[in-house]
């Protein structure tokens, strides 16, 4: 019954988000000419999310006419796909639906905001924080309402009204995390695309080749720039962690059901406490947004402690409350569960503090990295890519230890549970850590997604004509919120490894599961037959190679993904870069500022060429796993899901801390220090932030989403693979 | 009796390199400015050998101390290290001391060669490409002629003079593969932070701040630029490939013994197979050799053809006469394993194709790259990162086929021995693919290693000042070098995956014979009963959290290795420009002329700079497995190496063909097309080219050996890792 807390917790945390949002529709939107340039720019991201759903529903549309077919051909036998449910295509589409609807949400209430945080922001550093975090809340609350929402809708649909057993209605609740992330790839990869396609674009012929500022209205693609930050950082971030939030719930219950079967009780309990964590967290979440209050003093330091009472309340306060709800869960002879979830939190927090560490420039490697520009673009690109390679070492170990101490602790340290193998809950462990993580998303998010409405709200002081206090404070918030970012960063890619960790077993289960009912055991109590002829079926060693052909086709998958969206931002900004060229020639007046640039076109060409190119990049995440299963079997989807998990995390660190270090190093110098703003140092620096812009926006938080969607198009597919597959059909024929 | 070719085939190749050295000796060296010239050359290159071995020294007298302390240990028992034999620490010397010796005569050889080759260039570009190519055959039959001499002189003696039986034969061997391996990881990385720091310090001030020409003898720098050729791309390759060579060889061989133990006479032919394979290798190289050469015509094409004539008898020679040296020393029974060498050199060729396909300026990938230029420097670094991303793909795809069909035919496909394990023999099969890659070493690295000579030589035609149309033979030389040398590092990575792929197969034969003497287990007549004992013992499965962890470990190993030595050459390349710029302020006339520039001072600062900087990679390469084993045990370093060898393949790759493409790129450029030389598209793309060139000199080739070193430091330390480890003792605590 506790289960009922879940929408309960969902519908209030829809209901503060809505509340808050009023809150800021109440603000005035300022002068009219700011009104007016917000509408642009809210036409614009409408637009552009308008064509990415039309396109992104012909996906969605092909998925379930092919996830009906499986269905169909199952129940009639003409096809053995071993479809986990008949609810699995309905199951894909809600969770795209939910996952979409986030970012919707999360951009609408950005494109309202921006205006009002910029005429806020006239009035004092304080208001404009206000109404910008209030925007960010709006996006945190809204992920979290709608995830455990569609987690409550399935959950009671498929086992109280269809009468699912557990195991079955968690299985199937996987496909909706399949179709979440099938949507969140899409919108980071599009948004990802759009916004650094405009921004390079801009960049590269506004401020290199007219020598005109950033933001400055004359610059017919500033329009698409600013309507770049609101569909690729908010609607695309806002869709990314809707699907990470729901993907740590429901791999950890899934999980929670195959570790304790033979302990029914166990069992229930297993499955609710993520969620029950998660209704704490959104609980805890609301307190600490409302503790971000400050006096009326304007002090820089005194926003970032505001902030940070914030979420380290929250975080503070999940810890304790975590071992309650182990405790009452779970019992006491199995605390060890709260440790996994500690080690998370802490994990989390510990990569966040390093990502800071790595990427600020208040620290010596973007110091240094700065240095490097003084002799040249050359040097400061090597140094670049030499510091995010770097940086990939303590996230490893910090999640390695999270890793052996959340298994350790899952698996029989302090949590002996007879007649439960200890890997498998050591394995719930690990998923229960990436939850611990992410519980407190509500207010995390809110610190992340309020930076993006910052920035837009430059934008609009700047090409307003606004004082230039308003635009010093707008650029106080935006650089306050890089610094809560970090922390964001540090949660979302450590919590993507250890859900795709957990996602590795839930594949596993769903094999076995798959092998129990072919050979009609029950999986419940005779889970020992069906773990002997999985053992003697599969060869999961290092040592086979057609897991190590896997593992190497695996590790491959970030790199060739990271290289088609790179590809696909140079191409598209190619295509703005020659449009704004052309806008500056034909029309006459532009840049004496008489005659308007035609920002529509720009925002046309942004949309069109981010809809092309997100498509073979997030077929990959489809296709891949899918062929290398058909291919190789179940030996080589093991194998490829972990190689892309180890390679993955390590390319979306190095990507992510590269690309911000580049930037705040940019940052620095425009700071004032090494000649500053355009001197020959700052050159150097401003190729670094360039090149970086597609490494930290658009190719390395896709990478996060990728691992996860290999996993879990693995899952749905696992009965289509195990019926057929290359590799056993020749071993059929060499081995009599 | 076999054998005893192998140190026949040793010293015809030796005398062969002897013939080719005289012949280049009695050549004419030029005008008294060149013998000048070539003589600071020789003399700086000399300078830096000589310090790089005494820095060596003391690392293998450390390595020396510390396995004979754990050797003494063993023997008096109070220490466990499981140590092979009281051989290792000598036969780790002697690796060590051949692969230096490798590298020392190929960089005597080339320094005396490239002024000859300077002034046969002024007859004729014919003439030039045979003294140029003289010296490559001298270097490439010295490796293999030293390598098989080494392996004789170790199997005669272990064999023979001590009565080592024949599995603690090859396990010994593996560690002067290990002794080889550090030596050239040493050589590379020194060597590659020596060229480049040179290289970029010397184009940084030169070409871009004096605006000075490349190889201008008023550039301070320039003779050490000279001199890092000599000591990067033929030293540090030479000690390179004496690595993979005999590495290759010998791991082929200790898989032989474990995968036929109870079948003595296949065992025996198993082991000699790779041996005489490489015994016929070596003299269809002799013959290839002897076909190159051409008319006195001087067209670029058919100097191409008479190369290529050359390498494709050998290759093509070896593919068929491996047929008859498998039927004739395993049977007809077993030809299977035909099939499996030959899957291997048709990778080697397919790779070496792809390669070149990818990075030449005469396909779309490098002219699509040359035309990223016109947006400046960003446009084009995302795109060779994005190309070299890419161009993981086919060789993955291509290794994969290979490591599935030469474990195929191997382990059981027209292969099957009666009680031999076909995992066994299988992963025997994979180390032979990798034996017949590099079979024909001799003359494809003749092909590889006469480039960086005729570099050398254009260097000292520009420094001399000799006519226009000797530097422009002396480029055609070099870009044909480009040419074959693509082919040449086909079949080096491709070789390196395969072996590491080997060694860890080799890692677990060895943890299985130190778990038969710790049982007293005999380990050829009841190797079913270690076999149980070692899978209950270790579990080596994907899902193991320890394998994971280690997974992830190993993964970013390469990472922090590119990352450091990346970071090498930008502090190196630091130091030169601040020397460069102090010369031509402080040394009046310098510019003008009329004063010499103080060469020595920047020869000695790049000396000591990569002195310094090679210490802290190559120690990762030790210190990590051994690490990684005493806190995670045998799975950890399982995991690492399975994690190090996929990611290092792919990074080798990605950095390899990124530096290669953009050095094309600028080429293409500089040829006339986009602007020509001294545009803004030449400026970007000089920034591409200088990110590249630690992209491909230094970081790309030194991972090659890295991930083959991970395996046999683990092996050379298995016993100390089984012996202690934190993980066991954890495990002990909780597991009643």
């Amino acid at each position: 019954m506790l289960f009922f807390l879940v929408p309960v917790a969902s519908i209030a945390a829809l209901i503060f988000a809505i509340a808050k949002a009023a809150g800021i529709m109440k603000q005035p939107e300022g002068t009219d000419q700011m009104i007016k340039i917000a509408g642009n720019i809210r036409k614009g991201a409408s637009a552009y999310l308008k064509r990415q759903y039309s396109g992104v529903a012909l996906f969605f549309l092909v998925m379930l006419i092919l996830l009906g077919v499986m269905a169909y051909g199952d129940n009639l036998g003409f096809l053995q796909t071993g479809l986990i449910s008949d609810f699995v295509p309905f199951a894909f589409l809600t969770g795209g639906f939910f996952s979409g609807l986030s970012g919707f949400f999360g951009m609408k209430i950005a494109t309202h905001a921006n205006s009002r945080t910029a005429n806020a922001c006239r009035t004092s550093l304080n208001k404009g924080l206000k109404v910008a975090f209030s925007a960010g809340s709006v996006m945190g609350f809204t992920v979290v309402g709608l995830g455990l929402l569609d987690i409550s809708i399935w959950y009671l649909l498929l086992k109280y009204a269809f009468g699912l057993g557990l195991q079955e209605t968690t299985a199937c609740m996987i496909t909706f995390g399949m179709g979440a992330s099938s949507m969140a790839l899409f919108a980071r990869v599009g948004g990802g695309i759009f916004t650094k396609a405009a921004d390079v674009g801009a960049d590269l012929v506004g401020k290199v080749e007219a020598g005109i500022p950033e933001d400055d209205p004359r610059n017919p693609a500033v329009i698409a720039d600013n309507v770049g930050d609101n569909v690729g950082d908010v609607a695309g971030m806002g869709a990314d962690l809707y699907e990470s939030y729901v993907g740590s719930i429901i791999s950890s219950m899934a999980l929670a059901v195959s570790a304790f079967m033979s302990v029914p009780d166990l069992q229930m309990g297993g499955v609710v406490l993520p969620l029950i964590i998660a209704v704490v967290g959104v609980l805890l979440s609301m307190i600490g947004t409302v503790l971000v209050r400050t006096g009326e003093k304007t002090e820089q330091k005194q926003l970032l402690k505001a902030l940070r009472r914030g979420t380290n309340f929250s975080a503070i306060v999940i810890a304790i409350a975590a071992f309650f709800l182990v405790w009452f869960l779970l019992g006491w002879q199995n605390i060890g569960f709260y440790f996994s979830i500690l080690s998370g939190l802490l994990a989390g927090v510990l990569i966040g503090f390093y990502t800071e560490y790595a990427t600020s420039d208040s620290y010596k490697p973007t110091k240094k990295l700065a240095d490097t520009s003084k002799t040249g673009p050359a040097t400061i690109i090597i140094g670049g890519i030499a510091l995010g390679m770097n940086s990939v070492f303590v996230p490893v170990v910090v999640i390695g230890v999270a890793v052996l101490a959340a298994f350790t602790f899952g698996g029989g340290f302090f949590s002996a549970i007879p007649g439960v193998p200890a890997a498998s809950s050591g394995l719930y462990g690990i998923a229960l850590a990436a939850v611990g993580m992410l519980s407190t998303l509500g207010i995390t998010l809110a610190t992340d997604a309020y930076g993006p409405v910052a920035d837009n709200a430059g934008g609009i002081a700047e090409m307003a004509g606004l004082e230039a206090e308003v635009r010093e404070r707008t650029d106080a918030l935006d650089s306050l919120g890089n610094t809560t970012a970090a922390t964001g960063k540090g949660f979302a890619i450590g919590s993507a490894a250890l859900t795709a960790l957990a996602l590795i077993a839930a594949y596993t289960d769903r094999i076995k599961e798959l092998i129990a009912s072919a050979n009609n055991l029950d999986f419940s109590t005779q889970l020992e037959k069906v773990e002997e002829i999985f053992d003697k079926t599969f060869n999961l060693s290092v040592m086979n190679p057609t897991v190590l052909v896997g593992l190497f086709i695996g590790a491959m998958l970030p790199f060739i993904f990271a290289a088609f969206t790179m590809n696909s931002v140079g191409r598209a900004a190619q295509a703005i870069v020659v449009e704004v060229r052309r806008q500056f020639k034909e029309i006459t007046g532009l840049m004496e500022g008489t005659a308007e640039a035609d920002y529509a076109r720009c925002v046309t060409l942004c949309t069109k060429s981010a809809q092309k190119e997100m498509i073979i990049p997030s077929l990959l995440a489809i296709i891949a796993p899918v062929a290398t299963g058909l291919l190789l079997g179940v030996e080589g989807v093991v194998g490829l899901l972990a190689g892309a998990t180890a390679t993955g995390f390590l390319l979306a660190i190095f990507m992510a801390n590269a690309g911000g270090a580049w930037d705040n190093a940019k940052k620095y110098i425009e700071a004032g220090n090494l000649g500053g703003k355009g001197g020959s140092n700052h050159k150097a620096a401003v190729v670094g932030d360039t090149v970086g812009d597609p490494f930290k926006d658009t190719s390395g938080p896709s990478i996060n989403i990728l691992i996860k969607l290999l996993s879990m198009v693995s899952i749905v597919f696992a009965g289509l693979v195990l019926a057929f597959n290359a590799i056993d059909l020749v071993k059929d024929f060499y081995i009599k």
